[in-house]
Parts: C-alpha cells; structure tokens; sequence
C-alpha cells in the first residue's frame, strides 16, 4: 500500500490534483492512500501557518508528496516559497528536481522550425544547494549605504550525487548524452566544483556522452536548436530559468510536470506541476490537468510502478493527440477521460 | 576630436570592427582618431598578459573603447573573462550594459508568431555588481568535503543608478515602460533591495509605467510573448541570460549590440557585438558586421551623435531589408554597402 500525501493547495491547483488522483485510483486500485493536507496561502490567511512541524513530521511518513499549487497574490513574496516549497525540498533532501520536456504529437511549438516529437529531454536541476540556500543578509537597510547579498554554496557531495543521477538517467535513455551548464567563465570557483565533479562521474558512464555550456549560451539554443538536448545537468538557479524556457518552447507551462526527488527514498519525494495557482481562473473548471496527471505519472514510477506511469504517459499523449487546438476544455472531462483511457 | 581605442580581439572580431570603424569615418569624417589595442586570446598566447596597467591606463584616456570579440577555446575559462573584459566593466565602472533587441524587417525570427517590427526592447543589464564581483572562494578541494561559494553583492548605490538609467531610457521610448526582473521569491535580501530601490526610483517618474516579474518567468515571457517589452531591468547573471534568450529570438546573436556604458562619462564606455570570436570561421570574410556597426551607432549615441546614430542604423535597417534570406555574405562587402549609405 503506497500512502501519498495530498498537497492540493490553492487555486486550480486543487481541481487538477483531484483529477491526478481519479487516475491513480484507478491505474493503482485499491494500492494507494491519499491523505490530505491543507497547506498553502488559504491556510496562511486564515491561521497565519506555513508549514508547521507537526505537519512536516506527518508528511515524512508518507511514499510520496503529490502537490497542486500553492501561492496567491495576496502572500508576501518569498513566504511560500521558501516557507513550503523549498522547505520541503531541503528537509526531504529532494536533491533531484526533474524536469521532462516533450513537444507532444497534437500539441505545437511557438517555434516554427520544430515539429512535434523533435523535443524529448529532461532537464536534472540540483534541488538543495546553490543560491537556494537561503544564505544572504543585508546591512543599513534603507539607507544609501545598503548592501545585499546572496551565497551560492555548492558542495561537492551535493553536486557530484545530482550529476550522477543525470548520468544514470542518460544512460537508460536512447541517445545517452548529458549536457552540463553552468557559467564557469565567470562563476569560477562554483563552476570549477562542478566541470571537476562532471569529469569524475564522466569517468564512471564510459558510455554517454557529454557536452558543457555556459548558461547564456544554453538558454539561446533552448530556442533555436531544442532538439539537440537530451538530459541536461545544472545548478538550483540555472535550472529554474532554463525549465521555463523548456515549458515555453513544448508548448507551455500548462503540460509540464515536475518531480522533486530524494533517490534514496529515505524522505519523501514531491511531484507536482510546474504551473501556479493560476488565481484568474481559479474555481471554473477551465484548468488542465495534464500537467499534474502526467506529475502523478512520474510519481508512480518513482515508487517502482513503471508499467503503470507509463500507462499513464501513453493516456496522455492519445488525449494531446486527439484534441482540437483552441476548442475549451473542462478539467473533470479531461480527467475522466484520461482515467477512461488509462482503465481500458 | 573623439578619441577611440579600438580592441578588435580575436577571430572574426578584426574583420567586423574593420567595418564598424569604415562606418563610423564616412559619418564622422575627420573627428574621430582611432588607436588600435592588441589584446585577447593572441596576446596572451604570446606574451602570457591579459591586461597590463600601463594599457588599462591608457584605455582609460580615451572617450570610447570600440571592441571586436575576444577569446579562443584554448585560454582556460575565466582568463579573459574575468582578466579583460570583466575587468574594463568594473574598472571603468560601466554599471549600464545595454543590450537593444529589434526583430528588424527582413529578417526572420525563430517564432512562428511574431512578425518583423513586432519586437522592439532594450535590457538594462547591471553591469559591476551581482554574481560578477567575483567573492567567492573553495574549501577542501578535490576532497569530498569541498564546498565552493559565489556571492552575490548588490548595493543601493549600484542597483538605484542602473534602475534610474532604465526609467530615463523609458521616459525617452514610445510605450514608456519598465519591467523590472529578479527572483523575489528565493533571493528574498537581494530581491527586497532591488524591490525598494525600484518603488523609489519610479515616484520620480509618474508617467512611466512599471511591472515585475520574476526571471524564470520572463524567460518564458521573452518566448511566447516578447512583443510585451518596452525596457527591462535586471542584474548582471540575470541579464547575461536574457539577453542572450532575447538574441535569439530576434534572428540570433549574429545581430546583436551592446553597450557597457557609464553614463557619467568620467570613464570610457565600451561597445561590442554580443557575439564571440567564433574561431569556426575566422579569417575567411564571411562573418556578419551589422552587430559590430550597430555596436558603433549605440557608441555614436552614448557620444553626443545622435543624428550618426541613427544614419548608421537607419543603413543598417536598409542593408537587412533588402537581403535575401540564406544567400552568402561577404564582411567587408557588407561593410562597403553600409558606409555607402550613410555618407549618401
Ligand atoms: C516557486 C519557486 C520557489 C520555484 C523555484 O524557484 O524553484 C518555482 O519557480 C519552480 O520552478 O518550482
Ligand atoms: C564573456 C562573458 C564574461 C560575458 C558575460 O557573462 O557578461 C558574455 O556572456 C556577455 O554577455 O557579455
């Protein structure tokens, strides 16, 4: 029995994750618990809570994290943010943010000179160090001799365990090949860690090959050559920025899933999609849920299920393939008819 | 009289400053003297210098420092990043690194939805501060324990000037708006002082309109809509990177300009082509001069030419108007045509 904790959360993200869950049920049945936990800024209005520990206690006991949306205009910048998403990223030691991008048939590209089924990478985006960390400070605050600072910090276990798991993640792929970006022509030390960490890991995937690029230079082929990617290693904050430009260019944030994985499975792992709350149109069914379906896609094959996820991808892509692009969708329908597909 | 230093660097940059230089005569004949500086990949091969003091010292009595394109794959990183141009940014305190974005008529963007005209912004790019001051440092190297850091270092003083050169710029445009970018929400000490520096700055500017938005969404922005921008401000990494999205999707790096500009004047600015050396193919006449020529228009502006500047890109609107897509060009031939429209 796999327990799943529920993190709906605010706006669409709780009609999207009620139709991520209709297909577990039924992709899984009778195999999975889903508890749920109310976290977000509904919450924070309303008790002036993040994430108490009592309830991040609870949620370690769980096989997963399934997570909606959280956040609201209404919350302070950063309160969330570093209160919930990324606290849980560091104290489940989600070390693995994973990004796949798929230009799926049925869906289109901004891009003209890319075709459906030309993109297929995934992006390995370090979760639990660099300038995530939280360490930075500021002095003589409001006055004009202020600074602010911010710290990468960037260590070698922390970076050498993520490069290998992009490595392993190449090596069951077809074209095996793993990217890494950073900025080591500026970031030189933080960049010389990493290139000499690569080099290591390199050693041991005689198999793969492998490329590096400056960030700047990885974001402009992001648009003009997306197809050349395969898996792409980076740091917390490269691979923030270099996720949505994959998001973008596959068609929108609106079909990108994400896990945040600990691959050890000492804590639990979270997936969620990488799409907001989306306030605008919260509460109208109007939302999609593919993104969070395909998230509980990568859920099940974190937790060993592959043939299930798979199942999953492949409703997806039948669902992508048969709609008509620009006729409306309503969220329930979309999930019924994913968890039709994925029962048959 | 003007007097200009030229760093044509390596690769195609002497072949596309050759250009920029034959332009800037024919529309300023007889006042500008130009004294060419050897430095780049070539220099340091032969003599080991990057940048000595004595030429440091006298760049710095010039009014401007034309530049080609430095660098060659067989300096190790950082040499002539950090040793050169790094180095004349923080030296001559050009916190202004302006980076002009225009889908020009007759060429095409990689976007199947945005048409020549259509896209037509400039990024303020902090230029001597950020994750560029290089603080930073390595501990336990080579050993499991190593820990590397880069510091971000952000002062009210450095990040209050480029936001009010960007309101200015903006109060100077058509649409008359700033879109100030940061990650708020996770560089909450950095993101708090650019947030309240740019709230100040803006009541000094009624009539200009503002928005914000977090980076790794004007990464996806800058794709599938950058039609919204007017003027950006950002930090140094963050700038590095959109700038670089922005080329892209405007016709690539082949045409881009930038400025490293300080504005008081009491050292030179700096003006160069976004593109490298490209060692590829360097000394065969093929490169593209326009972004070196536009480079030397913005250089014209920032010296009191405003009428030149815009002769020169006006023939540089005309020279991409009448190409036809895909058809081989030669750099000096390109060069001849431009100058010969500007002095017509
Ligand atoms: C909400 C924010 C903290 C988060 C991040 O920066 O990681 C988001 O942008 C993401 O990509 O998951
Ligand atoms: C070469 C490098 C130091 C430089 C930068 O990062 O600023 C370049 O990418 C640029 O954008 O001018």
């Amino acid at each position: 029995m796999a327990r799943i904790a529920v993190v709906a959360g605010d706006g669409i993200g709780t009609e999207v994750v009620a139709q991520a869950l209709k297909v577990i049920d039924v992709v899984l049945p009778g195999e999975v618990t889903a508890t749920e936990y109310d976290l977000g800024a509904a919450r924070y209005h309303r008790t002036g809570e993040v994430l108490p520990d009592s309830v991040l206690a609870e949620l370690a006991e769980h096989d997963a994290i399934l997570l909606g949306a959280v956040g609201d205009p209404t919350v302070p910048p950063g309160v969330l943010e570093r209160g919930l998403l990324l606290k849980l990223r560091f104290a489940f030691d989600q070390y693995v943010n994973l990004r796949p991008s798929r230009l799926w048939p049925g869906t289109s590209s901004p891009l003209a000179h890319v075709k459906p089924g030309e993109i297929d990478f995934v992006v390995v985006r370090e979760g639990t160090e660099g300038l995530y960390a939280g360490a930075g400070g500021t002095l003589h605050r409001d006055t004009p001799a202020e600074v602010a600072t911010e710290e990468s910090l960037n260590t070698r276990h922390g970076v050498e365990r993520v490069i290998r798991d992009a490595f392993g993640r190449a090596q069951r792929r077809e074209r095996r090949k793993v990217t890494l970006v950073h900025k080591t022509n500026v970031l030189t030390h933080a960049g010389s860690l990493w290139s000499r960490a690569f080099e290591a890991v390199k050693a041991d995937f005689p198999d793969v090959e492998t490329e590096y690029q400056h960030v700047d230079a990885a974001a402009m082929y992001l648009v003009t050559q997306p197809q050349r990617y395969d898996v792409v290693v980076t740091d917390n904050l490269f691979g923030d920025i270099l996720t949505d430009i994959a998001a973008a260019v596959t068609g929108g944030i609106g079909l990108a899933a994400s896990g945040c994985i600990n691959p050890s499975r000492e804590f639990p792992s979270m997936f969620e999609p990488v799409h907001g709350s989306a306030p605008d149109i919260a509460g109208k069914g109007l939302a999609d849920p593919v993104a969070a379906v395909l998230s509980a896609s990568l859920l099940l094959d974190h937790l060993g299920h592959a043939d299930e996820a798979r199942r999953v991808s492949e409703a997806v892509a039948a669902e992508l393939a048969s709609r008509t692009p620009g006729a409306p969708l309503r969220t329930a329908e979309v999930g019924d008819r994913l968890a039709a597909a994925v029962a048959a």
